[in-house]
């Protein structure tokens, strides 16, 4: 269940109104890399931890709910620079005379000047937030990912973070306000905490590399194919050892003779690694019990029914701590 | 600020594991009038009325938080009926020799059919809900809607109220899980509680018709044209005095021939109705005068930069009551 | 069947080409609240009420095309606003020399700006109206809803005529063109007109709450979830009786502790209303056997097959009138 | 202005209710190739020639009223194939006990089924079409084109009509309805008539050839890269004279060799055309000069503003024919 | 298997950075007539070629790498356009003091002006293209169609080049660089050399008319239906005979009078056309048998499985030419 | 430029056609996780890197082209699963007599009951691959992502692969047909080579933490605010350091008392760091001074225009390797 309080978790604070400004914020507002793409990511991931993974579960909500109040602050501040729009539009002189009123036809084309930086502001929604990014897209669902497994949805919250962050950094440049700075500043950093959080708990989990349950094939998991050719270069992504798998890079620096020899890779064979087929089957097997338990001795149910919460339980560790 | 506690608002229960009634329900958590919907368009209405209105603000933020406490009472009951579905998932069996494990080819024809009722929960999500309508369409921002004005404003709530209503109905024929029910028909319930709470608040501002601010044009506000030709019939919406304004409806029976002859409506003239050109421009200066005054003399600042939160006023509310 | 007729239903008049203005008109040609929403929806709806509400069918018919007609005025007046962009760049001259036949580097210049407020216009669609909303997202069919069930169609239908309003209303502050004003105020009239239709339509029909067939649960009907903590208010919406169902509102102050002591609602009990489980129950079946006999009986055939029309019986209709 | 009568253009009748068939047939309703699609295609491409090219507005209005009066058609089957769910749901006794009424659980397990094919329609639509496509993607605008140019739309919509036959053609497969047939195949038809109106069309403006005003570059028109190694095959598009402006194909075997030897074909030549950089500059002068003309002098107004009917003119009409 | 140089097809070249420009040129990119979705439209039509017709599949293969490389080319110079924005934005000095390093303010209310003219490239991508169109709309798999029938498709891919040159086009009025320029008119001109290419295919395909296989009902195959009143017009299209069929066009002057005559067309006759419902038969049946073995016969395998490729064949060709 | 040869670069094969998993295979054709997501991903991060950093270019062009490839191994094998269905579809004795053709009703009904698993392959594209997900969402750009900064977009690659790999992994548990989950097993092990590929490129660039310039604040960088009350949990992400850091957490057990304690956090202080507001903003001067270096060194040209590519030297390079 979630609680409101109308104390907001940041003193945003505005100097002025930016109708321009207010635009480029809402990026963070109903964009792909925003608040709400970030809470919600989070929220709906976590619903499948809840039982197997309860101290992830209480992570992904702890950090989820942060975001809605992050969600909030990005909104406050987006209505505080869009102070006036709302007031103007009630304004019924404008059918007989607005010219006069706004002294002078100067007046009136900075408001239509205004009113096409973003004319959703002052056609639909009345001078509040709309849940779009900054050229008017709304939000969609497509900017969340999860996989239903946690190696799998932390990469993917690091990379969320990741991008929340630049769109901060980047936004700076568009104000003077110093006190929208602060905020910007503050949601910024917010970035970066969580995403050392996300990356704590990924190192939590071993193993966590690959993503998931099965092993790669040690036949192509170390193959770099030089699909682009001209100005070519070596690196750690194709020279040395992986990372991971500490295998050796090979390089095939003809692909289409080398797919051609192998009969279409089917006859290739490993090189450079000691991953075997029968390594890569017992890993899989080993890993695969291990996990598969973890989920499915959590659903086991005592009375043949099944619940989510346990009230009188919660009501006991409310009182005593944990 | 959000908080969230892990107790959901209503107990949610699941007898047994059900991958279809979860394909339906996700209607309700990522659909076009489902919960997040319902949270979202109050939650992004508030923000205008944060300082001209702040009890509207109180009551839209109450409902937006109760909403998304709805949401998560349809994703805890999706997940619960998805049990099973991850574990499988992660059976590395799967790749060697799954036909004997689940017991021979029938059950295997079973679990690729379950796959095909939603795949998204197989190949994608993992066993966990997605933030999709039944069919797989990502929620998106287009669900939502507010006009900053909030005559308008709830009585799209109450056709949002009305939408969600009819789903949750609908939905209670396609189950037989007397667990599953029970939430369904509180979260049903709840849609008509705050309809209601909508429909009260709208009767509390006066005049409240039209929304917005500006008069109809009483040369055209009673007008009826009969463009659909046939079987033709009469009702109070097209004969008597209309309900708002109290103006006889006047059928224009041949909408064409009248279009000629009224050089396209240029020409036309009032009738049935006490409404006048003066009368409306009265009434629009008037209404345009206390609305706008209503929200310019909230963004009045001492200081000459505007805050959304006052931490220490707040914390004497919060000491003493209110 | 439709037809059409060159004449506009209203005389659409423009004094100068403003490329600006038909930028934000299209909010209400290809946009979420416009004509083409209003008139798909109402065209929609109409289907499910061919036979069982004739006369609802009708009105729904009269005023979808009304729309479309409306659709059409809104297209003509963007197409009178975009005069010269199509001739311009048929231009050849452009190609080498463009500077010199606009009278230098200004004009050019302001050529390119006027690109830049929408660019569609210019290099997509050649100076016609595009069906976006007025930042270019294309038009939608989320933007259009329907359940089946007129209760809650009417509902719907009369906050689709308000959004429509409001955007008209705000349109006309970015206008000085009193022709271009002429018809806004026509379009934002009629809507102020259907809206009352609708309002017509939804009290000819008892009982019409709540939408649909099914009562809420008594338990929970008139509960108030104070959710959002910290400046509370008071309001019809939780002090004193429901408008509807009469019901004495009942706030709960502190949700988390009520749903604790509750069993997370399960053992709640009614208060303030006389409305019982057995009422319900009476309610729900007397309800549903009325509306489900008004379905039913209109599709029983005499011949074993199902037609739309019954073109003999239309052909007297015409010819002898209604 | 559009008018409406209650007859379908066409008888379109059902033998009896399918659910199945009325998800398919849903591609021609609310799909991207379906009766919206070409009705709003043609009808937003028509403004653009209401006043340089009457004859072509009023080929585009007749078609697009028309294609509006088949998507009335393809509802209409819709919902008569439909016919019994409305009313089921209206069905109060599910709340309790669906499942004696439904003849035992057999007839229960059909009836979720059904819900499985399409879930819209069971617990969204209540019975009713949906603006989607067969999977439920609503209907967008991206479907449709027009780029303010008749010999480009002219060809976008044969290409319209291309694919609406092909989708009808593939739907016969999928019912055993004679009725339905009946109806799909006047549909079919009515595409094939269309498209040969538009190629009449085309025709009839010459040159058609290339669409726009500005001609080819004869350095590039005629050059066959092959860019797709390994089975090459000749072909009248890479070997002997192109269709429209007779140059002989010319092929480039090795394109990334031939790239660098012209400097990135910055240095090619012209071969196997006759046409040059002169004749090329002074075909675009004349054509432009021509379209251009065509459409600046019915800007021209005589009173100083812009009216898109003249109703007098059109009542003469009406009375004297034309 | 695709192959990438680092060379781009054409010397793609800039004069200097115009952020405007690169904002328009996004239609090329990302935009519904762009090179992606004509490179993707014919890959994706392609499979359904490589088996039944390889000549077919070769030259889908050649356009589609084209235009993949074209879309390269495309990128390229919105990146050489967007120079300078990517360095600023790493200019940390802009958190304590940009105004200072910019010159004044009047440097940063231009770069403040610039993002204003699309924020993704300043604050999403970071100076880098968007795959979005001039507005900033995603690209969508909405853009290509492909129906499983080449006479279909090579009609869809006409329409497909024909709204590309269009663009290009139009394009060109709003850069005066001659670099970009060139480019552009490469980039056009490749449109009618593909147009040209897809024409002879369609052409060396006989019948071609109509698209698919089932012939049109000559009882609606001629018939032009006046659905559009008031300045009515003649032309080959609704006079003569029709370009295909070579059926005399029947004019209906009344549709709805003639509708109900004819009760909804059941009892309509065919007139002026040689074509009979035997005749009609005969040829489904005749292109029927001739087309379906094109496509059977192909999917014969010798040794019970299916593969793509078979690389020891391609081998050879490659060797020894073909 | 792109190049393409007819050889896949795996040997994909099926064993028999099997409509069901061609609809689940189309999630990595057409879906969010897939292979066209990987290589537009990449190929438009690539634009950025070309100048500044031409070793990470090179990387990115490889992988994204065989992630081309890797689509085309997919469509592929798509349609070899698809095998019969245009063949069917060109089958004119539907129209008058299927059943007898497909041997009695049972067969009709499989037919029907197959086109119901995914519409859209037998109604609209012919037997094809569409560019779509499972359930039938269009593929959208939507899906890719890209930030100008490569420790950015090398994290973001990391999730894509992550998600890429999950896919691949939950496909294999519903085939059984070997051929198919060989590829598969091809196609989930380069997942999770690129993965570490990209991880490479990302411990090559120093420092790589955060993402982008600006250093975080270290009054809010390692705070942790338990948001979601109930049953809490410690772990490496609230207690002990922070990995990227080394800043030990500090938990706020109580969000709300801290906020309003703090006025809104604006009176927070750093705790259990070394960072100093002096130390951010020198690490800010020294990141930011050699990020903006790199990228505005290689935008200066010698003749004062740009271009993408030498073409002579390229030629060099060619000849004498590199």
């Amino acid at each position: 269940m979630f609680h409101h309080v109308k104390e907001l978790q940041f003193n945003a604070r505005v100097s002025k109104p930016d109708v321009r400004f207010a635009k480029l914020l809402l990026e963070q507002f109903g964009g792909p890399n925003g608040e709400l793409k970030a809470a919600m990511q989070y929220f709906v991931q976590a619903f499948g931890c809840r039982k197997p993974h309860p101290d992830k579960y209480d992570m992904l909500m702890d950090i989820a709910t942060e975001e809605f109040s992050h969600l909030e602050i990005v909104g406050a501040t987006i209505q505080m620079l869009l102070t006036g729009v709302n007031g103007e539009l009630k304004n019924a002189a404008d059918e007989s005379d607005l010219t006069k009123m706004l002294d002078g036809k100067a007046a009136k084309e900075n408001y239509i000047h205004d009113a096409m930086i973003n004319p959703h502001f002052f056609v639909v929604s009345g001078g509040t937030p709309t849940l779009t990014d900054s050229v008017g897209n709304p939000w969609s669902a497509t900017y969340i990912m999860g996989m239903g497994d946690l190696t799998a949805d932390l990469r993917l919250n690091i990379g969320a973070e990741t991008s929340a962050k630049m769109v901060y950094e980047n936004l700076m440049k568009f104000t003077d306000d110093v006190l929208v700075k602060e905020s910007l500043r503050y949601l910024m950093t917010r970035e970066v905490a969580h995403f050392q959080m996300f990356q704590a708990a990924l190192e939590s989990i071993q193993p966590n590399f690959p993503p998931g349950i099965l092993q790669s094939d040690p036949k192509y998991s170390n193959k770099y194919f030089n699909m682009s050719k001209g100005e070519d270069f070596e690196g750690p992504w194709n020279k040395g050892k992986s990372l991971e798998l500490s295998e050796e890079w090979q390089v095939i620096e003809e692909p289409l003779q080398h797919v051609i020899e192998t009969n279409g890779l089917l006859n290739e064979v490993s090189k450079g690694t000691d991953r075997t087929e029968d390594s890569v089957k017992a890993a899989n097997k080993k890993l695969s019990t291990k996990r598969k338990t973890e989920v499915d001795q959590t659903n086991i149910t005592s009375n043949g029914l099944m619940s989510w919460s346990i009230y009188e339980e919660q009501m006991e560790s409310e009182h005593h701590g944990n």
